[in-house]
């Protein structure tokens, strides 16, 4: 067996930000020596390194991109940083996406500007936006799929913190267009979880691995851990999603300031070690 | 108009968590000063004050003792500091507020022992330990609140987090004994939270307020801020409790680490004015 294709890797995609500081090039090739197929891109860091550079990377290595983004910040029109994130910009998103033949856009809803978080308004911008994005999507063969965050980061990045939540907000939107994202990180602790990927079924477009620290996370955003080395069930995530009918690709997205200062391949090997521990239900790509 | 009597704090409760460091006796009497009539006592201080004296400080003061605790710790029978907390440490609390005379007992799920949270198992645990409490506190004249906790307290004090889940677990057991405590620091983001506050009716036995600061908490549990100063629409809370038929009072609880530090009284002074500029539907007490 060749490095190239290591068994039990077939449905492991990389996310970039787990290693933010590893090159591109590096990271394509890194991954396709170690027989990932599949990388996670955010737009910031494809910006950064030059879109067309990212592309040339990911194509000559032979990767899939499993997902891009984020589109969105619908709710107050600036993102994270307090760049404004308008309907333009959105476009500007979509045609990186489609430039890097990514396979789901995500969304997320975005921060609330103001004082008081009206959450109601929030979620009809929500779903105005989404709508409003759709066609410009469809038109570049690109799917949306909406991402809850964890109910901590409401409403700093998201008012939507639920797959309940999620899915309420797509389910009037064509299935085969809009699904959900679903990173186990921001959902593990819902009891409704069980019920809501049952419900989702096929409008989970793109599922999500990381671990929830024992100890909590130290910081709202980068404080993840790798799985196996928190409480996340994630053998349990993994056999409801595939039982609900999902069959894409395990992005591994860990955001951690320690895990980040290390060198890349050793973050890649780290992953790929706990991703091999986690027992997985079928590792057949769809 | 006498100090003691001032308007529109009728329904106010001055949780002593809110001025960790401030002696049961001075907190006592400053709040019946400043026309404050009810207060909210946290077993740690109680035990470490002592009793008698606490008990004291409270009627010679004339204050209601709007809530006492937590019970609770059933997921894996330890407290947050890792102290064992059985059922016969929960009956020793139910009698310290018999004693204190408390008109609620908060109980909280309490912490995950363990590597992996078996969001299911707790559940079950909290079930039995809530339907097993309930006649030893039945039997003091006292009512059990179960409080959901936010979810990035999950599970390291609490794996129940939202106002449906605390509903889906008490509505099995008598309304006149069993509720639930709503502390909106908890579960504003929740897009649920109206619904399930309808749903919750007369089981709603404690109301707690507090604000998410604008830019997140810098601390899971000691990151709160005063109302008005953070992001959530607290009025628009109270309207929904009072409008779903709650009558008791609105305990301001406000965990945070610089707001301690703090004379006592200028802390009261705070938690007052910032309550009194909450648009109030209704200043009558029950």
């Amino acid at each position: 067996m060749s490095v190239g294709a290591r068994e039990g890797l077939e449905r492991l995609s990389f996310h970039q930000l787990t290693a933010p500081a590893w090159p591109i090039a590096e990271l394509a090739r890194g991954c396709a020596e170690a027989g990932v197929r599949g990388v996670g891109l955010f737009r910031r860091n494809v910006e950064a390194d030059g879109l067309d550079q990212t592309e040339r990377a990911i194509r000559d290595a032979g990767l899939r991109v499993t997902s891009y983004g984020p589109v969105g910040f619908f709710a107050s029109g600036v993102d994270a940083d307090g760049a404004t994130r308008d309907l333009e910009d959105n476009i500007r998103c979509l045609d990186q996406a489609a430039a890097l033949g990514a396979e789901v856009v995500v969304a997320v809803a975005g921060p609330l500007a103001g004082r008081s978080a009206d959450l109601g308004a929030a979620r009809a911008r929500i779903a105005s936006g989404l709508a409003e994005l759709l066609p410009h999507a469809v038109s570049r063969g690109l799917r949306i799929a909406l991402e809850p965050l964890h109910p901590m980061l409401c409403p700093e990045r998201s008012t939507v913190c639920t797959l309940r939540d999620a899915l309420d907000l797509v389910e009037t939107l064509p299935a085969a267009l809009v699904g959900v994202s679903v990173d186990v990180y921001a959902v593990w602790w819902d009891p409704e979880l069980p019920a809501q990927l049952v419900r989702a079924g096929e409008r989970v477009l793109l599922a999500q691995l990381s671990d929830w620290p024992l100890a909590g996370p130290a910081d709202r955003v980068l404080g993840r851990t790798m799985m196996g080395e928190g409480c996340i069930d994630i053998a349990a995530f993994v056999v409801r999603l595939v039982a609900a009918g999902y069959r894409g690709p395990f992005e591994v997205e860990i955001l951690d300031r320690d895990l980040a200062a290390l060198p890349g391949r050793e973050i890649l090997r780290r992953v790929i070690d706990s991703y091999l521990r986690i027992q997985m239900p079928s590792p057949t790509v769809a």
